[in-house]
């Protein structure tokens, strides 16, 4: 089969044919790929970033976010079938340990990661795992949730989590309305009753916020803080829900958090710079958050089919994966990058 | 191998020679029986009892709550290895479902049964899977720990649920204090502070809670609801956990309980039978409980291995199943049976 | 001051002039009633049924649902002041007892219940205090709201207490889609993504479900139980919220409850009868559920001030209080009838 | 009477005559003092540090954990009474707040706080209201107790939050056996089954820790991470509880937080310093800890009534506050040092 593999770090990965994947152990799944997200994370990966972290061997072909039909299955493989069109969990996870055995997937100790540490999604073929599938609504389409499977389940797990403690009459300040902050204002909406605030610095950005169901928008023109005080009388809001993590994002979501506030971490880059007695004498948390369990990718899926989330993409067949990434490098994808075998 | 097989209801089992068990799947596990409690379900499968529910196919090897020393594992096990003591969770689960991926197993949409609707522990080999398997400390012996595969874990999950919510200061009544219910009684002493008052019928079963921890133990004279009653304050008991469930316990326990208060139902055969208008003027809560999940068993095994839940067992051969079976029948064990093979 | 006063049971209350409520601690609150909503409640206290539970001494004013304007307040008052817009909670609570001082308002030690207990709202003033007072937002009247003082806080307090717990994915089946039924189901769609089966005797309290979010609705026509066993795919609803609590409900509830759901008791006149072995071999809890809490209260009042909860009513004049009971009493009153001074 | 006041900053408080405290409202109550702890604050408050904070207007009473007995009560108040022993939760709490409703007093919005921004317990009877009396068990005297209040009350308000989440098998690092931390110790021992290692530059201090059930101590002495990291097999501890918060604890605990576990900041003075990442990829929470409600101070006398919650102090006579102070300064004090007017 057709696969887009890295050969080398800082180099571009090329098609190549490579032999299909096969079943091996009875839990196996084979999915024919519908759609992969092309994904900033890629890059990094191209640009040597990862290898430390995962020390990979070279080739192997990109792609975590995945999605598809199921084509052959293994002898013990019970919740998809043969012609199942599935969206694939991002971890393969062994099923076995604590973590997994308390449904947090995500901190699986023995997990591989296809796309990032194993073979991914940039191909015809992928092999995964019976614990990684989930059979989708008939409404929905592969191309159309793939983005979802990473992007969408790390907005959701973090959202979902929020939304279980707030209340009506809470406000709930959205940092970031991008990629995934605009996921997080739509499962945000479907879930609570919250007043929701959105700063971004991008107007178009906030503009789709408000689209999406936020109350309250906020340019980030460096006036930000002193607006969302007005917006919450002064006492700052019940949650901070933080898709950017840098740049002065942490300083005003730090700023703008209530007493016995929960600030929820998502976006990362900077650092969290926080006097011991600035935490406790407001008695307020910050709350750590890594993609999602299987179970939460299973819930938004639910919400995918309800028309409750959705998503811009901009396809690409799979042997234009260098024009997909050469877009996404100059900020010229519309809405999110799919490629399409 | 020798396996005690049922080849007809309400006749005899029987000690047989079987074929030894093998592997057939990566996760399976074949684990050499160290200790296979012997349980009053036992007599009811015999008595045909449980036929209707499970429509096993006879004949097969009876045996529920098992634990023993692993001799092969499938390619894919990681948790247990060969040479190790381990305890079995008393189903074999699937993984796969929504139940399993929350880390519910007991409600797992795929679950076997070994000693209840495949073959069972009253045997020289078991086969099981790596997702019933639970390492044990190096200070437990199967021979010891095997019947709180069962009855044990029972007590734990709903009394671990119970002190998840019990504060000091708040009082919870236990009733019923014999096997499942003098587990409870030590989980309790081990997992909170709060004040336990134990009725039981049996002035033995009191002195034994009283020693296991209780600070107060009522005997089911007829008078204990005044008793209760008196040991409240005239208002009831945060949380009533009934391991008993019939004879005059259920209302014994609703008369016992305080406005707000949660009921654990884990004992049975006695029928819930409330007006609304009282659940609803006292907003109270009826819990169901049943078995517990595999953290809950390894949970309870790092109580057992600091001592702080322990039991008292008499052990039998495997060939002398019959004269264990009678005297459990007789009423004439000290604690719990184990065959040993 | 007008107020309608109970003189005797089972007589017809009466008109009459009585004192004006006066200040007479630092956190008592007078309020010029907007509205009073008349309730079913009203007429079961008139026939005498509350007599032996309150023993309150006639002549007292009825009325227990109740919102209007602070026109005095004590020395200490300082969540309200003169000229807010008000609804009250049912309960005057002490604030000093332990479930008070959890925010469990509703198992306070020593409350009081205008209207029940001690003089209520059908008057052109009442007595009570900051405890139970909350301030209306600018865009909400006492008349519109006051019949949400008790039955709406009901419904509420326990659709969202079920909210929490619920996942998309999740079905939630509401049973009876009346009074409190109509209200809950919207804060349900307010809360929630859940997938909401609501069924009901009566086809047009059905249609007004569907309006207002229920995704399926099913005609209680003898055979519910088996259309919502289709609408859950034969497993039943993860939650049962019974507004009707008798008649066949609870049955008909217990039957589409899943394993390991939770069945919300809120309506209530009939009995709740079901074996031990159904409550354990399910692991199903059945959750009492008592008015709500002043914070609920407050919750409420935000959805009701976004739109999000509505409640038809019509209106009569203090004086015409008989013929609003005579109206109640006959199921001619459309909405909710509220008395206005 | 004879009171201890600050009459200027930077100056030795002194002993002068003031008028007795007065009922004024129906939920006043006035205490005689029986011990009133000497702490740390008050040696930052005589320095001037807590002037730009509260801006209380010199002279006035010191002293902000006390407790004694009832001497006068206002009219309205039920929950002690005229020669009750009580101890005094720190905040004088309006008890209106949505805060004060939902049982969170620590964020009352219109709080006061005896011997910080109105006078204290260093003298002979204090003025206080029901709302933050809590009568003592028949076993427990105000002097033995007093410095539970403040000190005692923020280690339970923390561990008691820990203990809900961690289960047997889980490791809790607590850091700094000292005033606060071996009263956690204490009470983490009381309320779970988890295993538990201790921190501390002090070899007495972790000796006390031992004693008071800590399964394993650790000498901080330069290689404390390793230790620890021993301990935990690599991974971590589940839990962190840091009574110190400054001077290398963060960055040891967080070296020392296993994935997805919860880091309690309890001690203050340094400053929380982690890149973005690190919290997200190994989704880590950092959780402020602050005093602790009225109803977490009831809970611990429950445990101090049992004995399980004990503390050494040391009295001194009321006329003796300026040697307890030098004693406190010069960390000569054995245990907590009490007043006793």
């Amino acid at each position: 089969m057709k696969a887009v593999q890295l050969g080398k770090y800082h180099s571009a990965p090329e098609l190549q044919d490579v032999a299909d994947p096969k079943i091996s152990g009875p839990l196996d799944v084979i999915v024919k790929i519908g759609g992969a997200g092309v994904c900033r994370t890629d890059l990094h990966i191209i640009e040597g970033q990862w290898e430390p972290k995962t020390g990979v061997e070279l080739p192997y072909t990109l792609g975590h976010e995945n999605a598809g039909w199921v084509v052959e299955v293994g002898s013990a493989v019970t919740n998809v079938a043969v012609g199942d069109a599935v969206i694939l969990h991002p971890l393969v996870t062994c099923g076995l340990c604590r973590a997994c055995r308390d449904g947090d997937d995500v901190h699986c100790l023995a997990s591989k990661f296809p796309g990032v540490d194993t073979d991914g999604g940039y191909a015809e073929y992928l092999h995964t795992t019976a614990r990684s599938a989930i059979k989708l609504d008939s409404t929905l389409q592969p191309v159309d949730v793939a983005a979802l499977a990473d992007a969408g389940l790390t907005a959701y797990h973090a959202v979902a989590k929020a939304a279980r403690k707030l209340r009506p009459g809470d406000k709930a300040l959205v940092i970031g309305a991008g990629g995934l902050g605009h996921i997080g204002v739509q499962v945000l909406r479907a879930l609570s009753s919250v007043e929701m605030i959105v700063v971004d610095r991008n107007a178009a950005a906030l503009a789709l916020a408000a689209e999406l169901g936020a109350e309250h928008t906020v340019l980030a023109d460096g006036h930000q803080v002193e607006a969302i005080a007005e917006l919450t009388g002064g006492a700052g809001a019940e949650a901070v829900i933080d898709f950017v993590g840098e740049g002065g994002a942490l300083e005003d979501g730090v700023a703008s958090l209530r007493r016995n506030g929960d600030y929820y971490v998502i976006g990362y880059g900077g650092t969290l710079n926080v006097p011991t007695i600035d935490i406790i004498s407001a008695e307020i948390n910050f709350i750590g958050n890594l993609v999602g369990s299987y179970n939460d990718l299973a819930e938004l899926m639910v919400l995918a089919a309800r028309g409750k989330v959705t998503l811009h993409t901009s396809s690409y067949p799979l042997a234009e994966f260098a024009r997909a990434l050469d877009d996404l490098d100059a900020g010229s994808v519309r809405g999110r990058a799919i490629l399409v075998p």
